[in-house]
């Protein structure tokens, strides 16, 4: 599976943490955003959330491991796009429940609050949960099909309630947009050029014709 | 402040723990979900989580009390539309620092995971939390000001990523939208007339002639 | 390894969740205790702490599962005797730390309060993670000696402070003692006649030839 | 109240946040324990589990705050000795549930493990808990007596199963005594000639000498 690390300034310290609770399980890591409290640029979870929406959007990676202090900010913050399906994951059980319930692609970590001594061996705890079980498969048994059933509804009200991807990227404030696509790496992992759809690559083109 | 508490199938016996939890404290309470398991008819977290955008949009309520098994289901559906803005809350010092912190209209609660004996005791911590400090305060206080630029950030990311409410009201698929203001009580509460907004009253008006 | 698992009236509708969790992974699983809310005889946590401690201190098992419905009340009566190191237990990173750094042979559970839907798949992480490291080995590596250390210390505090166990069992109120004894099994896993220290022998005989 | 905050090495540093959580509440604190990590001399759960037990039964405090990283080697530590009665407290409802139900004398605090940003909040809000219900009353109403009961049998075992203090004291090696009694203010705050009971004068006299 192709995964995004994404950390904003609050909690950079713990990316640490959350790369080596990823490793050794054949997962691709892109890690995109801070890795340290107090480097320069920052991000933000205003920022973070957005990456997060763009690659999964674009189809860059599977799923995006974000999350901020108490992992709310970030949660809310990704989940103003469409196509984000996000938990706030505190324990290995919160990970293998809303693996297979809710089956989506983005978790949320509380990297501040509660994340004290041996917090990342939480981390390794809940990585090993999400990554164990089928996304989305249902649980228990018997309540399967009406769980898929409503992760298939919420896809479809996700775009209906959503303005198109290209539009939101026209759309946003210059605060918003640019400090996340400029941040270092992140425009490479974009790759503008790759995106299929023609008029999300307009967008992105329009909006950075501003960088110049 | 203005209260709705909206239940869905799997967790409506918590119901009339919610209930007691927030009585005494002044508010005004909408009891606008399920109130019991197996009650018919039922109402799934799509629907709740449309509920709660319909009533926090059209400024019927100030404040939504909902959740599900785990509270991640209710939290990705309600966030799914405009100008909500929602909490998974799980403690007292979740509570108390989402309230200041995030400044959120929603909360999202587990109401079957993790909820055991004296559940509602929990609950009632809970919202004593959240209702004794200032929405969107800040905190620390060395934070406070970064923090409430997030709050608005986020409020003008929401409106530009989301579709006019008018639009999404048009678009849901019937079996979205009607069982949510269909459900017994929910028009009365709507009461489409007196909503503000002409392009939203015609919307409901719209897709509710369907229902003749 | 030899595991009891020894459950009290407020939580015994749980014990069945144990056994399964517990399957499995290649231990000899003694139930010992209720298994069913309701059942008669009742055993309290006074006597399922004291169960506990017999069975450890004659060394019929290696490890204790106990609780109770907020796991306080069985920990604090184990926890009475010699020889009995109890942890309170909630979740699986609770059961890994515990397990290396305080190396106990005793393990209680809250099976009420937090314990709701999906408690037991939280129960089988727990006993995943308990025994899946070395008990008492230390973490992290370069606090092992200290801690191993502590541990040995506290085995011989916990000699020193309490009575030899055959003057507790001389010593305690029959209605402390005989419920405890007398319940369905225990005797025969208890086997008088097999304890190696001749003084415990005298003393259960004395105090049951009152059952007779 | 008269209540003993007893921080040992691993968390010391959390000692400010457990004195200011317990301000402006009436109580008669005595920090007895270290205050920052790393001061010299150093104390283990070995010692502040004694320290506890020693100001518990000459009665010179009514409640003990103790902890250490994850909470459960000071309670195992502290519950070694007689007439101490402990929780594991790690939320608002663990204080207010044990406070009720258990009525113990002590509290242990996981400070490392899961105490991140607000951990110091969250401090208080367990100590509001702890302390505005009434100790031992029972709860839910129709478990008080079985409660009740059970609390004043758990006090009846603990004086049968453990040696008296004095003999505790006599019998204790001197890496685990001294070290205790010696640190920096306990003897003035145990005051050994103001000891009720003669023979623990005598005891403590003894082991002191040989501090000479």
């Amino acid at each position: 599976m192709r995964i995004a690390v994404i950390n904003e300034a609050s909690a950079a310290d713990m990316n640490a943490n959350i790369l080596a609770a990823l490793e050794g399980q054949g997962h691709d890591i892109f890690n995109v955003g801070m890795t340290k409290c107090g480097a320069q640029p920052e991000l933000l979870y205003i920022q973070t959330g957005l990456m997060t929406a763009i690659l999964l959007n674009i189809e860059r990676v599977d799923f995006v491991v974000g999350g901020c202090g108490t992992g709310q900010g970030y949660l809310n913050s990704a989940m103003q796009y469409p196509g984000v399906f996000c938990g706030l994951i505190l324990d290995p059980l919160d990970a293998w429940l809303f693996t297979q319930i809710n089956g989506g692609n983005c978790t949320s970590l509380a990297l501040n609050k509660g994340y004290g001594w041996a917090g990342d061996v939480n981390l390794r705890f809940i990585f090993d949960r999400i990554f164990s079980v089928e996304r989305g498969c249902g649980y228990p048994a018997h309540r399967r099909e009406p769980q898929q059933a409503a992760i298939k509804t919420l896809e479809t009200v996700s775009g209906l309630t959503h303005r198109p991807f290209d539009e939101i990227i026209a759309a946003l404030p210059d605060d918003v947009l640019l400090p996340a696509v400029e941040y270092p790496g992140t425009l490479e992992l974009i790759d503008i050029q790759a995106i299929e759809d023609p008029a999300l690559v307009v967008a992105f083109a329009k909006r950075l014709s501003s960088l110049d």
